[in-house]
């Protein structure tokens, strides 16, 4: 993958607003926030999506974000807040190195979401369960 | 907290379409998909918000989301996706029971974002910083 803006972060040839970091992950503030507080969180390891990303750096960004989620509230005072993570232009990703973004939501600032649900048909469940247990090989 | 419809789940007392399984986590489709292989990724510990999940059951799910995020591209053949976990009404939590969403996103389906971010001013980058270091225990 290229290199991004957030090599320079984690090089330090950027500065950010540095909340955390250990062996794994670095955590900082949003620059251009959705709401007071808006953090992202990304690993060092350099991948741009998160399916490209090694478990042990995986694992590390999720054993840190239950604690990153209580500082965050406890210093913005909001309550209410997404965790969100974007795959490619269509999903919204504008860096290429994976990033958790911890959005505190108020009723006019934060994360604005659409929601839209279909229904699950039995045949097409059917169908998606044996494509993902042939992919995680756990078909039989 | 109080008991969800998640538990039912991992009880087995309501039927799910069980993609993936461990001593921590499971994942499962979405019966209500904004998108096709639309996924559902829960810890198997009862927590409502993710700020209230233990640091152990928070890794566990970070170290599935790479493995899970392959399939269900591979399951779909849609590249772009995302991650997504909400915590509260406001944030648009409907069940009470973590879980983070795994949303292909194509053209017309998936999830819709609103993105309108400010800009951090370095007097409130400052106060809030303090306040996290405050919150983690990191203030000098």
């Amino acid at each position: 993958m290229h290199e991004t803006i957030f090599d320079e972060v984690l090089a330090g040839t950027i500065p950010c607003y540095r909340i955390y970091e250990d062996e794994w992950v670095l955590a900082f503030l949003d620059i251009n926030p959705l709401s007071p507080g808006h953090t992202l969180v990304i690993p060092k390891e350099r991948a741009a999506y998160l399916h490209e990303l090694s478990e042990e750096s995986s694992a590390a960004i999720g054993r840190t974000l239950p604690m990153l989620c209580r500082a965050v509230m406890e210093a913005t005072g909001i309550e209410d807040y997404n965790v969100l993570q974007n795959n490619g232009h269509a999903a919204h990703q504008a860096v290429f190195h994976v990033h958790f973004h911890i959005i505190p939501r108020l009723e006019d600032r934060g994360l604005d979401l659409e929601w839209s649900p279909g229904e699950l048909s039995p045949e097409d469940a059917e169908d998606l369960l044996a494509a993902l247990h042939r992919s995680l090989g756990t078909d039989d």
